[in-house]
């Protein structure tokens, strides 16, 4: 049993230590393994081309906490992607900060900075606007609970439209419905062939005027023109954007010169190295025990 | 017994509906003042210049959460300053939105859009910084209680350093050892002779290098020219100011070209309209029964 670990040296020698002291055989590295056969999980962002070459492989793990970058896995292999509470943290905490910044009108305030204008606009209280979280899962429920301690009137929506202690959450059908009442409106969905283009001008429209995005989730899930065209009608008046398609967004992209448009670059999250870690021995032990794995991806729906 | 009301007609015209509905007589301005005798409390930003003209006087309320701007009152007579639980809502908002913007340096990242450039620098989870609140007051206690709930390590700093629920506060003779632990430092202080011109040089200097700072008490607590000595000399990486001095900061301040420094008008709160009624019926509530006045100010003290 070994680990082959296909990532950033410096992560690398964290987990080294921690797998070590566990027991653990970590092989740094295609290059490194001498032996395929001894490899029975594999830590990686995007998996070598040829999996085959590992006949006793139990599990890829996703360093991230997405596995849209994964391709489809061989019989009986099983797919996880990262678990871990600073994960979930830090993005809600990029939420959190995403949605106070659109609510309260920074995009216009940075803006007339560079005009050295002093000009107000009357505040708004987090009980004022309707907050719509898409993807209520591990992160959006977590963004849910902040939101709504803030005053925020939070409602979600998922594929199973399961409630949760948080709020209100509509199902595929309650879409229409859930739309128009978002304000402020959150993407935290996993990249899946039914999330890829979702948001695109058609969905958009169903936002009330002077709507306000917030995507966190991947960028192939918001079509970049639609939003361009939805700013510019005022359905959208603002958008706060970590992820894009392309990323990195060229230099010459309308949306970096857009004053209506804030962009971070991906960093909404990191995995710490000893949450990473943790995780990663949490799966060895999960597969050897045959109990249920962490982060364990149904590779059907895609999440 | 009679309230002037000396404010703008919108906010007027709600009050004027509640306090009729609770029997109590409101004079708009004091061009319509017949009988001086009969004013009891006056509701102001700024009082008229003669309050000896109101020789029935009882309290001055002060439609905002600070009375810096108030003369001193004759004696006998009352300060209140508005008590909304919106107000406070409305600021913590503020403060956690600057807070988190500094954090995730969303300043570089507004910086580089106006290049176009994609370039990431390590995110931090809330646990990896100290922040400081200035002034546990009202408002600095419900900062700290959701700081600390996004996991920020969180420390206050006050005039009786008397500690609270929510984390350790500082006394006065404390302050070089809160301001060495505050890598991210936030003023909710009201201006007063001691707080007026607080955070000079010398002051800053003792922040840990790279610390960011949060303003959202008054104005002229902050020198602007020690804050540009501070950014450049990377004392301080970057801060977020919604108060300044003066106020509106002239068109050609450096302050609003520094890409280090992002500044909102004086937003962070505004008084509901109700709000503010609710308040001035129990401040005349209070004064007609004997009883504590909500919002009083301890004159001495200056808040
Ligand atoms: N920007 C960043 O740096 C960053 C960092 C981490 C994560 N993320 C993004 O955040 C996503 C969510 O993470 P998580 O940990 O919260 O995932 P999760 O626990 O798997 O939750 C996913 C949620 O999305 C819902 N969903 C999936 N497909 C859907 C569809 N077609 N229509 C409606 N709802 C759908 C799921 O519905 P059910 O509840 O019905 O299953 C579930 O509520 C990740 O996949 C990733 O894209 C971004
Ligand atoms: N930007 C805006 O739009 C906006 C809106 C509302 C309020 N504000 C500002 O926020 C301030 C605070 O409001 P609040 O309702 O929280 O006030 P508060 O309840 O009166 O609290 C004031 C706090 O400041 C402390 N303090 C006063 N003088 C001090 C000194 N010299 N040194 C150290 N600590 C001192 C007090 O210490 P003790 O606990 O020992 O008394 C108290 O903890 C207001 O005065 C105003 O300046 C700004």
């Amino acid at each position: 049993m070994a680990l082959l670990y296909l990532s950033v040296p410096e992560r690398g020698a964290v987990w080294a230590q921690m797998l070590a002291r566990a027991g653990v055989e970590m092989v740094m590295g295609e290059a490194a393994v001498t032996d395929p056969a001894a490899i029975t999980h594999i830590a990686c962002w995007q998996p070598p081309e040829d999996l085959a070459r590992y006949p006793n492989l139990r599990a890829v793990i996703s360093v991230g906490a997405g596995v849209d970058q994964m391709p489809p896995m061989p019989e009986g292999v099983i797919l996880s992607r990262t678990i871990a509470p600073g994960i979930e943290q830090m993005v809600r905490d990029w939420v959190v900060m995403a949605v106070l910044a659109l609510h309260r009108d920074l995009p216009l305030y940075i803006a007339q900075a560079r005009e050295g204008c002093w000009q107000l606009h009357a505040p708004r209280s987090a009980h004022e606007a309707r907050v719509g979280i898409m993807g209520m899962g591990r992160i959006g429920q977590l963004v849910a609970q902040t939101l709504g301690a803030l005053g925020f009137e939070v409602a979600g929506w998922s594929r199973s439209g399961q409630s949760t202690a948080e709020c209100a959450v509509y199902d595929q059908a309650g879409l229409p419905e859930f739309l128009a009442r978002s304000d402020i409106l959150v993407c935290l969905l996993p990249l899946t062939g039914q999330t890829r283009g979702l948001m695109d001008a058609a969905f958009l429209a169903q936002l009330p005027q002077g709507a306000r995005l917030v995507q966190a989730g991947r960028g192939p899930q918001l079509d970049l023109e639609a939003l361009r065209t939805a700013l510019d009608s005022g359905r959208i008046a603002a958008a706060m954007l970590d992820v894009t398609d392309p990323e990195p967004l060229p230099a010459d992209h309308w949306a970096w010169a857009d004053p209506r448009v804030l962009i971070t670059p991906h960093i909404a999250a990191k995995t710490g190295h000893e949450e990473g870690a943790r995780h990663v021995l949490a799966v060895i032990e999960a597969t050897t025990n045959g109990t249920p794995v962490p982060g364990q991806v149904d590779q059907a729906k895609g999440y």
